[in-house]
Protein backbone atom coordinates (compact mmCIF):
# COMPACT_ATOMS: atom_id res chain seq x y z
CA UNK A 1 0.00 0.00 0.00
CA UNK A 2 1.43 3.30 -0.54
CA UNK A 3 2.16 5.66 2.19
CA UNK A 4 0.95 9.08 2.89
CA UNK A 5 4.07 10.45 2.78
CA UNK A 6 4.60 8.84 -0.72
CA UNK A 7 1.48 10.80 -1.73
CA UNK A 8 2.30 13.77 -0.44
CA UNK A 9 5.55 13.44 -2.67
CA UNK A 10 4.08 12.06 -6.06
CA UNK A 11 1.25 15.26 -5.27
CA UNK A 12 4.45 17.66 -5.48
CA UNK A 13 5.72 16.58 -8.64
CA UNK A 14 2.81 18.66 -10.26
CA UNK A 15 5.24 21.71 -9.62
CA UNK A 16 8.62 21.61 -11.43
CA UNK A 17 9.91 22.84 -8.26
CA UNK A 18 9.90 19.70 -6.56
CA UNK A 19 10.15 17.70 -9.69
CA UNK A 20 13.67 19.52 -10.11
CA UNK A 21 14.38 19.02 -6.21
CA UNK A 22 13.83 15.08 -6.08
CA UNK A 23 14.94 14.04 -9.91
CA UNK A 24 11.33 12.62 -10.02
CA UNK A 25 8.31 12.86 -12.68
CA UNK A 26 5.77 10.83 -13.24
CA UNK A 27 3.16 9.86 -15.92
CA UNK A 28 -0.41 7.66 -16.37
CA UNK A 29 -1.90 5.49 -18.26
CA UNK A 30 -1.44 1.76 -18.79
CA UNK A 31 0.79 2.30 -22.06
CA UNK A 32 2.75 5.24 -21.45
CA UNK A 33 3.76 3.66 -17.97
CA UNK A 34 5.06 0.74 -20.12
CA UNK A 35 6.66 2.34 -22.72
CA UNK A 36 8.66 3.82 -20.25
CA UNK A 37 9.20 0.87 -18.41
CA UNK A 38 10.73 -0.51 -21.39
CA UNK A 39 13.07 2.49 -22.16
CA UNK A 40 16.17 4.04 -20.64
CA UNK A 41 13.76 5.74 -17.93
CA UNK A 42 14.63 4.21 -14.32
CA UNK A 43 11.68 3.64 -12.39
CA UNK A 44 10.60 4.46 -9.14
CA UNK A 45 7.33 3.34 -8.20
CA UNK A 46 4.42 1.76 -9.67
CA UNK A 47 1.20 2.90 -8.30
CA UNK A 48 -2.26 0.55 -9.19
CA UNK A 49 -5.83 0.77 -8.03
CA UNK A 50 -7.28 -2.66 -7.46
CA UNK A 51 -8.49 -3.17 -10.50
CA UNK A 52 -6.07 -2.23 -12.30
CA UNK A 53 -4.00 -5.30 -10.32
CA UNK A 54 -5.16 -7.54 -12.75
CA UNK A 55 -4.30 -6.25 -16.12
CA UNK A 56 -0.46 -5.56 -15.09
CA UNK A 57 1.66 -8.44 -14.17
CA UNK A 58 4.66 -6.70 -12.80
CA UNK A 59 6.21 -7.28 -9.49
CA UNK A 60 6.47 -4.64 -7.13
CA UNK A 61 3.85 -2.06 -7.43
CA UNK A 62 2.11 -0.12 -4.71
CA UNK A 63 -1.59 -0.36 -3.89
CA UNK A 64 -3.62 3.15 -4.65
CA UNK A 65 -7.29 3.36 -3.30
CA UNK A 66 -9.13 5.21 -6.11
CA UNK A 67 -9.99 8.39 -3.87
CA UNK A 68 -6.19 8.51 -2.70
CA UNK A 69 -5.12 8.33 -7.01
CA UNK A 70 -7.33 11.26 -7.58
CA UNK A 71 -6.26 13.16 -5.42
CA UNK A 72 -3.21 13.61 -6.47
CA UNK A 73 -3.78 12.98 -9.98
CA UNK A 74 -3.32 15.32 -13.29
CA UNK A 75 -6.32 13.59 -14.96
CA UNK A 76 -10.16 14.08 -14.08
CA UNK A 77 -10.75 10.80 -14.18
CA UNK A 78 -7.86 8.63 -13.60
CA UNK A 79 -6.67 5.81 -15.51
CA UNK A 80 -6.21 3.59 -12.50
CA UNK A 81 -2.14 3.48 -12.97
CA UNK A 82 0.53 6.40 -12.16
CA UNK A 83 4.54 5.48 -12.74
CA UNK A 84 6.88 7.61 -10.80
CA UNK A 85 10.20 7.66 -12.66
CA UNK A 86 13.72 9.74 -12.59
CA UNK A 87 13.88 12.39 -14.55
CA UNK A 88 17.38 11.24 -16.44
CA UNK A 89 20.67 12.72 -16.55
CA UNK A 90 21.14 14.96 -20.01
CA UNK A 91 23.01 13.23 -22.71
CA UNK A 92 25.46 15.34 -24.64
CA UNK A 93 24.10 16.71 -27.79
CA UNK A 94 25.33 15.32 -30.82
CA UNK A 95 23.83 16.84 -33.86
CA UNK A 96 24.47 14.64 -36.59
CA UNK A 97 20.58 15.13 -38.31
CA UNK A 98 18.28 17.75 -37.90
CA UNK A 99 17.48 19.10 -34.46
CA UNK A 100 14.42 21.07 -33.34
CA UNK A 101 15.03 24.10 -31.45
CA UNK A 102 11.73 25.95 -29.44
CA UNK A 103 11.66 29.22 -28.47
CA UNK A 104 9.36 29.85 -25.29
CA UNK A 105 6.87 27.61 -25.70
CA UNK A 106 4.16 27.56 -23.37
CA UNK A 107 1.42 25.61 -23.73
CA UNK A 108 1.88 21.71 -22.30
CA UNK A 109 -0.33 20.62 -24.62
CA UNK A 110 1.87 22.07 -28.07
CA UNK A 111 4.88 21.31 -26.66
CA UNK A 112 3.84 17.17 -25.77
CA UNK A 113 2.67 17.16 -29.59
CA UNK A 114 5.59 18.60 -30.82
CA UNK A 115 7.59 15.92 -28.43
CA UNK A 116 5.38 13.43 -29.98
CA UNK A 117 6.06 14.83 -33.84
CA UNK A 118 9.44 14.46 -33.22
CA UNK A 119 9.59 10.90 -31.97
CA UNK A 120 7.65 10.29 -35.57
CA UNK A 121 9.81 11.95 -37.57
CA UNK A 122 12.85 10.86 -35.90
CA UNK A 123 13.89 13.93 -34.30
CA UNK A 124 16.49 12.45 -31.94
CA UNK A 125 17.14 15.88 -30.13
CA UNK A 126 15.01 18.82 -29.14
CA UNK A 127 16.01 21.88 -27.43
CA UNK A 128 14.40 23.80 -25.69
CA UNK A 129 14.51 27.64 -24.85
CA UNK A 130 15.14 27.79 -21.04
CA UNK A 131 11.80 29.58 -21.21
CA UNK A 132 9.98 26.92 -22.71
CA UNK A 133 7.53 24.90 -20.34
CA UNK A 134 8.84 21.86 -18.65
CA UNK A 135 8.99 18.83 -20.48
CA UNK A 136 7.96 16.98 -17.46
CA UNK A 137 5.16 18.62 -16.43
CA UNK A 138 2.01 16.11 -16.28
CA UNK A 139 0.08 17.90 -19.29
CA UNK A 140 3.28 18.09 -22.10
CA UNK A 141 3.67 13.63 -20.54
CA UNK A 142 0.27 13.60 -21.02
CA UNK A 143 0.49 14.77 -25.03
CA UNK A 144 3.56 13.13 -25.51
CA UNK A 145 1.83 9.33 -25.23
CA UNK A 146 5.21 7.68 -24.64
CA UNK A 147 7.13 9.47 -26.85
CA UNK A 148 9.01 11.12 -23.94
CA UNK A 149 10.94 8.07 -23.91
CA UNK A 150 12.62 8.47 -27.29
CA UNK A 151 13.62 12.27 -27.62
CA UNK A 152 16.11 13.41 -25.73
CA UNK A 153 15.08 17.24 -24.96
CA UNK A 154 17.62 19.35 -23.17
CA UNK A 155 17.09 23.13 -21.81
CA UNK A 156 19.83 25.53 -23.81
CA UNK A 157 20.07 28.97 -23.94
CA UNK A 158 19.21 28.98 -28.13
CA UNK A 159 21.58 31.62 -29.09
CA UNK A 160 24.45 29.59 -27.80
CA UNK A 161 23.49 26.76 -29.63
CA UNK A 162 23.26 28.76 -32.70
CA UNK A 163 26.31 30.59 -32.17
CA UNK A 164 28.24 27.25 -31.83
CA UNK A 165 26.79 24.90 -34.05
CA UNK A 166 28.20 24.68 -38.19
CA UNK A 167 24.91 23.92 -39.01
CA UNK A 168 22.21 25.67 -40.76
CA UNK A 169 19.80 27.42 -39.29
CA UNK A 170 16.20 28.00 -40.21
CA UNK A 171 13.79 29.19 -38.58
CA UNK A 172 9.64 29.82 -39.16
CA UNK A 173 8.28 33.54 -39.55
CA UNK A 174 5.21 34.99 -41.12
CA UNK A 175 6.97 37.11 -43.54
CA UNK A 176 9.65 34.11 -44.60
CA UNK A 177 10.21 32.28 -47.91
CA UNK A 178 8.24 29.96 -48.83
CA UNK A 179 9.29 26.17 -47.59
CA UNK A 180 8.19 24.48 -50.92
CA UNK A 181 10.87 26.98 -52.51
CA UNK A 182 13.98 26.08 -50.35
CA UNK A 183 16.24 23.69 -50.66
CA UNK A 184 16.39 21.46 -47.47
CA UNK A 185 20.25 20.44 -46.38
CA UNK A 186 21.05 17.11 -44.94
CA UNK A 187 21.40 18.07 -41.34
CA UNK A 188 20.47 21.76 -39.59
CA UNK A 189 18.65 23.01 -36.86
CA UNK A 190 14.83 24.01 -37.14
CA UNK A 191 13.89 27.29 -34.53
CA UNK A 192 10.18 27.60 -33.55
CA UNK A 193 8.74 30.70 -31.77
CA UNK A 194 6.34 31.65 -29.40
CA UNK A 195 2.87 30.50 -29.90
CA UNK A 196 2.15 34.56 -29.34
CA UNK A 197 5.09 36.09 -30.44
CA UNK A 198 7.28 34.02 -32.51
CA UNK A 199 10.70 33.40 -32.47
CA UNK A 200 12.51 36.70 -30.25
CA UNK A 201 14.03 39.08 -32.15
CA UNK A 202 17.46 38.60 -30.61
CA UNK A 203 17.69 35.29 -31.89
CA UNK A 204 16.19 36.40 -35.26
CA UNK A 205 19.51 38.02 -35.97
CA UNK A 206 21.31 35.25 -35.95
CA UNK A 207 19.04 32.85 -37.56
CA UNK A 208 20.18 32.81 -41.44
CA UNK A 209 17.01 31.40 -43.41
CA UNK A 210 13.68 32.74 -42.81
CA UNK A 211 11.25 30.04 -43.67
CA UNK A 212 7.33 30.17 -43.82
CA UNK A 213 4.29 27.92 -44.90
CA UNK A 214 2.29 29.51 -48.03
CA UNK A 215 -0.97 30.20 -47.10
CA UNK A 216 -3.63 29.69 -49.57
CA UNK A 217 -7.16 31.18 -50.79
CA UNK A 218 -7.56 34.72 -49.35
CA UNK A 219 -4.56 36.25 -46.68
CA UNK A 220 -6.30 36.54 -43.37
CA UNK A 221 -4.46 37.98 -40.62
CA UNK A 222 -4.46 34.17 -39.04
CA UNK A 223 -1.24 32.00 -38.22
CA UNK A 224 -1.14 28.72 -37.91
CA UNK A 225 -1.02 27.09 -34.47
CA UNK A 226 2.65 25.87 -33.67
CA UNK A 227 2.38 22.46 -33.02
CA UNK A 228 0.75 22.22 -36.67
CA UNK A 229 3.31 24.09 -38.12
CA UNK A 230 6.08 22.58 -37.09
CA UNK A 231 4.13 19.17 -38.12
CA UNK A 232 4.32 20.75 -41.64
CA UNK A 233 7.74 21.69 -41.45
CA UNK A 234 9.11 18.37 -40.18
CA UNK A 235 7.13 16.93 -43.11
CA UNK A 236 8.69 18.86 -45.54
CA UNK A 237 12.34 18.26 -44.44
CA UNK A 238 11.69 14.64 -43.71
CA UNK A 239 9.90 14.19 -47.82
CA UNK A 240 13.42 15.94 -49.08
CA UNK B 1 -26.73 46.63 -18.79
CA UNK B 2 -26.68 43.24 -19.35
CA UNK B 3 -30.39 41.39 -17.55
CA UNK B 4 -30.24 38.40 -15.48
CA UNK B 5 -32.35 36.75 -18.75
CA UNK B 6 -30.03 37.87 -20.70
CA UNK B 7 -27.16 36.02 -18.45
CA UNK B 8 -28.98 32.60 -18.29
CA UNK B 9 -29.10 32.53 -21.72
CA UNK B 10 -25.92 32.73 -22.35
CA UNK B 11 -24.70 30.68 -19.84
CA UNK B 12 -27.09 27.91 -21.69
CA UNK B 13 -24.91 28.18 -24.84
CA UNK B 14 -22.18 26.05 -23.31
CA UNK B 15 -24.78 22.99 -23.97
CA UNK B 16 -25.71 22.33 -27.74
CA UNK B 17 -29.10 21.81 -27.17
CA UNK B 18 -29.55 25.22 -26.21
CA UNK B 19 -27.18 26.09 -29.01
CA UNK B 20 -29.77 24.27 -31.18
CA UNK B 21 -33.13 25.71 -29.57
CA UNK B 22 -32.35 29.39 -29.48
CA UNK B 23 -30.10 29.32 -32.77
CA UNK B 24 -27.13 30.84 -30.92
CA UNK B 25 -23.70 30.73 -29.89
CA UNK B 26 -20.86 33.08 -28.40
CA UNK B 27 -17.01 33.88 -28.75
CA UNK B 28 -14.46 35.27 -26.58
CA UNK B 29 -11.77 38.09 -27.26
CA UNK B 30 -11.83 41.15 -29.10
CA UNK B 31 -9.99 39.67 -32.11
CA UNK B 32 -12.57 37.16 -32.41
CA UNK B 33 -15.42 38.91 -31.85
CA UNK B 34 -14.51 41.79 -34.20
CA UNK B 35 -13.86 38.55 -36.64
CA UNK B 36 -17.18 37.40 -36.63
CA UNK B 37 -18.86 41.55 -36.93
CA UNK B 38 -17.29 41.61 -40.27
CA UNK B 39 -17.95 38.42 -41.51
CA UNK B 40 -21.79 36.83 -42.80
CA UNK B 41 -22.18 36.15 -39.29
CA UNK B 42 -24.80 37.71 -37.51
CA UNK B 43 -24.80 39.98 -34.60
CA UNK B 44 -27.27 38.99 -31.57
CA UNK B 45 -25.59 40.50 -28.62
CA UNK B 46 -22.04 42.07 -27.67
CA UNK B 47 -21.28 41.89 -23.53
CA UNK B 48 -18.75 43.91 -22.75
CA UNK B 49 -16.97 45.09 -19.05
CA UNK B 50 -16.17 48.78 -18.30
CA UNK B 51 -12.62 48.40 -18.76
CA UNK B 52 -12.97 47.06 -22.09
CA UNK B 53 -15.72 49.43 -23.76
CA UNK B 54 -12.90 51.82 -23.88
CA UNK B 55 -11.01 49.75 -26.09
CA UNK B 56 -14.28 48.99 -28.51
CA UNK B 57 -15.99 51.83 -30.28
CA UNK B 58 -18.76 50.03 -31.59
CA UNK B 59 -22.63 51.14 -30.60
CA UNK B 60 -25.42 49.17 -29.05
CA UNK B 61 -23.41 47.26 -26.53
CA UNK B 62 -24.03 45.66 -23.35
CA UNK B 63 -22.47 46.43 -20.22
CA UNK B 64 -21.29 43.46 -18.43
CA UNK B 65 -19.81 42.83 -14.23
CA UNK B 66 -16.84 41.26 -13.94
CA UNK B 67 -18.18 39.17 -12.14
CA UNK B 68 -21.06 38.31 -14.30
CA UNK B 69 -18.74 37.84 -16.78
CA UNK B 70 -16.86 34.90 -15.45
CA UNK B 71 -20.27 33.33 -14.49
CA UNK B 72 -21.04 32.86 -17.82
CA UNK B 73 -17.85 32.75 -19.86
CA UNK B 74 -15.84 29.51 -21.29
CA UNK B 75 -12.61 31.05 -19.88
CA UNK B 76 -10.27 30.62 -16.64
CA UNK B 77 -9.59 34.28 -17.11
CA UNK B 78 -12.72 36.42 -19.38
CA UNK B 79 -11.25 38.75 -21.63
CA UNK B 80 -13.94 41.30 -21.17
CA UNK B 81 -15.47 40.97 -24.42
CA UNK B 82 -18.03 38.50 -25.37
CA UNK B 83 -20.36 38.12 -28.55
CA UNK B 84 -23.87 36.05 -29.51
CA UNK B 85 -24.20 35.06 -32.63
CA UNK B 86 -26.54 33.75 -34.81
CA UNK B 87 -25.81 30.03 -36.04
CA UNK B 88 -25.74 30.41 -39.90
CA UNK B 89 -28.28 28.69 -42.30
CA UNK B 90 -26.41 25.66 -43.89
CA UNK B 91 -25.10 26.73 -47.76
CA UNK B 92 -25.48 24.40 -50.26
CA UNK B 93 -22.38 22.36 -50.88
CA UNK B 94 -20.53 23.22 -53.70
CA UNK B 95 -17.64 20.42 -53.82
CA UNK B 96 -15.28 21.88 -56.59
CA UNK B 97 -11.90 21.60 -54.78
CA UNK B 98 -10.59 19.84 -51.92
CA UNK B 99 -13.33 19.19 -49.19
CA UNK B 100 -12.51 18.09 -45.56
CA UNK B 101 -14.67 15.47 -43.70
CA UNK B 102 -14.14 14.37 -40.25
CA UNK B 103 -15.29 10.89 -38.90
CA UNK B 104 -15.86 11.43 -35.21
CA UNK B 105 -13.50 14.10 -34.07
CA UNK B 106 -14.10 14.02 -30.37
CA UNK B 107 -11.95 16.34 -28.66
CA UNK B 108 -13.05 20.11 -29.32
CA UNK B 109 -9.56 21.32 -29.40
CA UNK B 110 -8.62 19.16 -32.12
CA UNK B 111 -11.76 20.53 -34.58
CA UNK B 112 -10.96 24.35 -33.47
CA UNK B 113 -7.00 23.38 -35.05
CA UNK B 114 -8.78 21.53 -37.87
CA UNK B 115 -10.83 24.47 -38.55
CA UNK B 116 -8.13 26.49 -39.02
CA UNK B 117 -6.25 24.75 -40.77
CA UNK B 118 -8.93 24.26 -43.11
CA UNK B 119 -8.98 28.34 -43.00
CA UNK B 120 -4.93 28.28 -43.73
CA UNK B 121 -5.44 26.26 -46.77
CA UNK B 122 -8.48 28.16 -48.48
CA UNK B 123 -10.34 24.79 -47.73
CA UNK B 124 -14.25 26.03 -47.82
CA UNK B 125 -15.95 23.01 -47.02
CA UNK B 126 -16.02 21.01 -43.84
CA UNK B 127 -17.80 18.12 -43.71
CA UNK B 128 -18.73 16.86 -40.14
CA UNK B 129 -20.02 13.68 -39.29
CA UNK B 130 -22.87 14.02 -36.97
CA UNK B 131 -20.80 11.92 -34.00
CA UNK B 132 -18.43 14.75 -34.36
CA UNK B 133 -18.11 17.31 -31.52
CA UNK B 134 -20.57 20.42 -32.04
CA UNK B 135 -18.50 23.11 -33.96
CA UNK B 136 -20.22 25.77 -32.04
CA UNK B 137 -18.90 24.11 -28.86
CA UNK B 138 -17.41 27.23 -26.84
CA UNK B 139 -13.60 25.60 -26.79
CA UNK B 140 -14.00 24.39 -29.96
CA UNK B 141 -14.59 28.44 -31.04
CA UNK B 142 -11.42 28.92 -28.77
CA UNK B 143 -9.02 27.28 -31.17
CA UNK B 144 -10.67 28.40 -34.24
CA UNK B 145 -9.44 32.20 -33.38
CA UNK B 146 -12.27 33.48 -35.91
CA UNK B 147 -11.68 31.00 -38.64
CA UNK B 148 -14.86 29.78 -38.05
CA UNK B 149 -16.00 32.22 -40.11
CA UNK B 150 -14.38 31.17 -43.23
CA UNK B 151 -14.95 27.77 -43.42
CA UNK B 152 -18.73 26.36 -44.36
CA UNK B 153 -18.98 23.40 -41.56
CA UNK B 154 -21.59 20.83 -42.48
CA UNK B 155 -22.98 18.24 -40.67
CA UNK B 156 -23.83 15.34 -42.42
CA UNK B 157 -23.88 11.45 -42.51
CA UNK B 158 -20.02 10.84 -44.56
CA UNK B 159 -21.63 7.50 -46.37
CA UNK B 160 -23.67 9.54 -47.88
CA UNK B 161 -21.77 12.03 -48.79
CA UNK B 162 -19.52 9.45 -50.12
CA UNK B 163 -22.04 7.35 -52.41
CA UNK B 164 -23.41 10.54 -53.86
CA UNK B 165 -20.36 12.28 -54.64
CA UNK B 166 -18.55 11.57 -57.94
CA UNK B 167 -14.98 12.97 -56.50
CA UNK B 168 -12.05 11.13 -55.41
CA UNK B 169 -12.31 10.14 -51.77
CA UNK B 170 -8.72 9.79 -49.82
CA UNK B 171 -8.63 8.47 -46.46
CA UNK B 172 -5.98 8.50 -43.74
CA UNK B 173 -5.00 5.11 -42.17
CA UNK B 174 -1.67 3.82 -41.12
CA UNK B 175 -1.87 1.29 -43.33
CA UNK B 176 -2.23 3.18 -46.61
CA UNK B 177 0.24 4.11 -48.92
CA UNK B 178 2.53 7.00 -48.90
CA UNK B 179 1.21 10.06 -49.55
CA UNK B 180 4.35 10.85 -50.93
CA UNK B 181 3.89 8.68 -53.97
CA UNK B 182 0.53 9.50 -54.79
CA UNK B 183 -0.84 11.28 -57.47
CA UNK B 184 -3.35 13.94 -55.61
CA UNK B 185 -5.95 14.94 -58.21
CA UNK B 186 -6.92 18.61 -58.49
CA UNK B 187 -10.46 18.00 -56.16
CA UNK B 188 -11.49 15.36 -53.64
CA UNK B 189 -12.53 14.80 -50.51
CA UNK B 190 -9.75 13.85 -47.76
CA UNK B 191 -11.53 11.85 -44.77
CA UNK B 192 -9.44 11.99 -41.18
CA UNK B 193 -11.18 9.47 -38.54
CA UNK B 194 -11.72 9.58 -35.09
CA UNK B 195 -8.53 10.19 -32.18
CA UNK B 196 -8.74 6.81 -31.17
CA UNK B 197 -10.40 4.62 -33.38
CA UNK B 198 -9.50 6.39 -36.70
CA UNK B 199 -12.18 5.74 -39.43
CA UNK B 200 -15.03 3.50 -39.13
CA UNK B 201 -14.72 0.23 -40.68
CA UNK B 202 -17.95 0.73 -42.93
CA UNK B 203 -16.64 4.16 -43.84
CA UNK B 204 -13.13 2.37 -45.21
CA UNK B 205 -14.91 0.24 -47.16
CA UNK B 206 -16.15 2.94 -49.65
CA UNK B 207 -12.68 4.50 -49.46
CA UNK B 208 -10.87 4.32 -52.80
CA UNK B 209 -7.61 5.46 -51.38
CA UNK B 210 -6.30 4.95 -48.54
CA UNK B 211 -3.31 7.32 -47.58
CA UNK B 212 -0.43 7.60 -44.96
CA UNK B 213 2.26 9.46 -43.48
CA UNK B 214 5.47 7.81 -43.52
CA UNK B 215 6.89 7.36 -40.17
CA UNK B 216 10.86 8.20 -40.27
CA UNK B 217 13.58 6.03 -38.10
CA UNK B 218 12.13 3.44 -35.90
CA UNK B 219 8.85 2.02 -35.88
CA UNK B 220 6.45 2.70 -32.84
CA UNK B 221 3.13 1.93 -31.87
CA UNK B 222 2.04 5.82 -31.84
CA UNK B 223 -0.01 7.40 -33.87
CA UNK B 224 -0.03 11.46 -35.01
CA UNK B 225 -2.51 13.46 -33.48
CA UNK B 226 -5.14 13.66 -35.65
CA UNK B 227 -4.21 17.34 -36.18
CA UNK B 228 -1.06 17.27 -37.04
CA UNK B 229 -1.90 14.64 -39.26
CA UNK B 230 -4.36 16.83 -40.90
CA UNK B 231 -2.02 20.03 -41.33
CA UNK B 232 0.44 17.32 -43.08
CA UNK B 233 -2.15 15.97 -45.24
CA UNK B 234 -3.85 19.32 -46.70
CA UNK B 235 -0.22 20.71 -46.93
CA UNK B 236 0.73 17.48 -48.99
CA UNK B 237 -2.58 18.30 -51.02
CA UNK B 238 -1.88 22.46 -51.36
CA UNK B 239 2.07 21.91 -52.19
CA UNK B 240 1.23 19.71 -55.18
Amino acid sequence: MVSKNQLKLIKSLHQKKYRNQYGLFFVEGLKTVNELLTSHFEVEHILLTKAMKERFEKNETLLVSEIDLKKISSLQTPSGILGVFKIPKIKPLDLQDWTLALDSIRDPGNLGTVIRLCDWFGISNLICSPTTVDCYNPKVLQATMGSIARVNIVYQDLEELIVQSELPVFGAFMDGDSVYEKVIPKKGILVMGNEANGISTDLEKIIESKISIPQYGVSTTESLNVATATAILLNEIRRG
